[in-house]
């Protein structure tokens, strides 16, 4: 999660990483949803994006930062950790990297057995939502509160591990765990976002209603990250 | 873990770190336990637990010493590793940053489907309770043994792992699956507290059962902890 | 895991550090086995034992090497890095600590529902077995070979990852997750014991079925780990 | 995963180790799949992949390098870390270790309640499949997507941790994480190879069909390997 090093990695090498990372949380994560879920539960969908973020950052961390979130981004750049203009770059890299995560597993979907992709459409294609498109039907307010709410508490965690280098070696792993709780949480409230880039990957297969619910799931994420980033410094300062 | 340096943290951002890592607990827990157990079952709840002092160490463990818990606290200083006139102060950061949390699950169940919140009541908030409000009918007996040995095993592991500096990277790590192993045995007997700030964050929202029932959940951490912070050195000591 | 350096712990801390360790793994293992094993599957009793591991060696790993487990401490002397005299104490040990543990499990489950108590006895207390008494209906046959051959991977890995330095700080970790592998697999063939000790510890709660099958899970376990010790130099050295 | 030190284990102890490693791989994850997965789930599988992972690298990494599967081996060739010459004594060396376990685990089978053995291998003896003997009905091309896809991103991740050493310790652990999360991902797809010995070892049990469609299991990781291999450099050089 450092930030570039005096001579460090090209833009363009930090935005084939953002991509990557972006499309492996994506893969994982919503491939584990579609196909696993219904066998391993919540659990299979709140691991398998800890993993991801495990295999993710020990992987391009250093080379990027690990974000593969553009609420993440904007969290980090908000506190001074990155410039902000490389977040525009980084955002259009995430949203890329999960659409083609998200585009792969249309194709797997459609190899299934006959219907089988339909009824993933039908049921969203794991798309987050609120109302009557929440797993536990919450409202849009509760979707609100509970995504400003984690994503403040993910962005400030991120601050928080990568600050000093004490424990540089285990921050991947704290942050990593941070967000299969995040979704251990939230996931029946608004199947879980904290992530535009994740959201915006499922709604492309969603169908209209996923579309139309889409902004929620940018702008309170965003909010939740500005929110930790502007706050962090005077709520955990050392002294 | 480790106590405050020559010129350590102020008060202040001990109690910061305090309140927040204990919202963090409590947030984590207590709202898989409420809007995803029934999908996840124990094993959601045990594993959150320990994914919010993984996260909540790891960040601000080195501010405030990350317990996070009154009963970790007491013991703490019964073993003359933490001033005992820090401890009245670090409880009521505890106690206010979990009842923040339980507020604002509050807040999101509000908003779920009709009855949703009722119903959440009417089945305690999550509350810890012995008799007929325990998870698998276990009596008062049970319950004061299960939460004073396992508040001794906590409080025993936290001062085993943070004695030398050999695992230092390692032991919030152990503490937090220490903290999942005890959730794994004991959700089933008294819906776990071994921490008193927990158990005050549900019951304020679990009716009166749940208040009247409140004393055990003060008493026997306390004395769980109380017992591991006195007999630590004679037990433990490397020779 | 290291032996002891040349003024280590006195053989009494050791012993206090091997009764607490197989203490908190029986606790934790059949703990969760007894109470909440329907809630959590095979899955909460494999997480718990691994758990169990990582406190207990983290803890007092550095005083008494942290085997909690007499066909470990047999391993380890085959393989000569312990001396065959500090055996047989670690063994009455780690029997007396799995005594105690299981001792107030019973206590507390006496305090359950009417007839509760009664009925996990006739369930055999969580106790190791063949044939009938084998979760999955297994033979002895089978049971021998699953005991014998995960007892030596078991040994085969802690003598490993503990060979060398290098990795000094995660060993307990990679020995905690290879007893909840084993528990995986073979929780369905013998309830998996691997470790007598915690076999004794139910056994004597079980019923005289239990007692009669023990022998079983005394010798096999055993068998496994000095097969482990006498190959490990031969099958695993450098060059 | 370092590739040999100037002087380093003979190529008789590197073989010995990666036949260790695959036994161990397979014994864990093919032994949960047959005998515990009707308890624990899909989750239970892939976690008991990710354990045999830590525990085998962490023991015989650093003798082998820890691949464990000809998949890797190729991969690691392709990107220049392992001499060509070695590739093929590693995979045979593999596919026995596989062979072994598997076998050791039909003689447990066998030890089972009558007719268990034959339902076990009209089922297929947990071999990989696509069309009718995919878990989740999936198709041939969606089987080949998703065994490329994911063995190339666990090549790319393996290449990516292992390339510096900053987190060599931790690097067991984000490879086996990562071959966990593959097995939530695709179990209901193919019922995960990633591995050709691992699919070798279930298919000489597993009846005709199960040999009739191996071959998929062996082109497809190797396709994905190399892809992995010949691209890494140019996808996530550090500038």
């Amino acid at each position: 999660m450092a930030s570039s090093t005096e001579q460090g990695p090209s833009l363009t090498a930090r935005l084939i990483a953002e991509a990557f990372g972006t499309f492996l949380l994506v893969f994982g994560v919503i491939g584990t949803a579609l196909f696993a879920s219904s066998n391993t539960g919540y659990l299979g969908i709140a691991l398998a994006v800890g993993l991801t973020l495990v295999a993710g950052i020990y992987m391009v961390g250093r080379i990027s930062g690990g974000h593969f979130n553009p609420a993440v981004s904007v969290g980090v750049a908000m506190a001074g950790r990155m410039s902000w203009k490389d977040v525009l770059p980084y955002v259009v890299a995430q949203v890329v990297g999960g659409a083609i995560a998200s585009t792969i597993l249309f194709a797997i979907a459609a190899g299934g057995k006959e219907g089988y992709l339909a009824e993933l459409q039908a049921g969203g294609f794991a798309s987050n939502g609120f109302g009557e498109h929440s797993p536990g039907g919450f409202g849009l307010v509760s979707v609100i509160i509970a995504e400003v709410v984690l994503t403040a508490i993910f962005v400030w965690v991120i601050l928080g591990v990568t600050e000093s280098s004490a424990h540089a070696a285990l921050a991947p792993l704290a942050i990593a765990l941070t967000l299969t709780l995040i979704h251990l949480i939230s996931i029946p409230i608004s199947n879980t976002s904290v992530n535009p880039a994740r959201s915006i990957a499922t709604a492309i297969y969603g169908g209209p209603d996923a579309l139309i619910q889409l902004w929620v799931f940018l702008v309170a994420p965003v909010a939740g990250a500005l929110l930790a980033g502007a706050t962090y410094k005077v709520l955990f300062a050392r002294r």
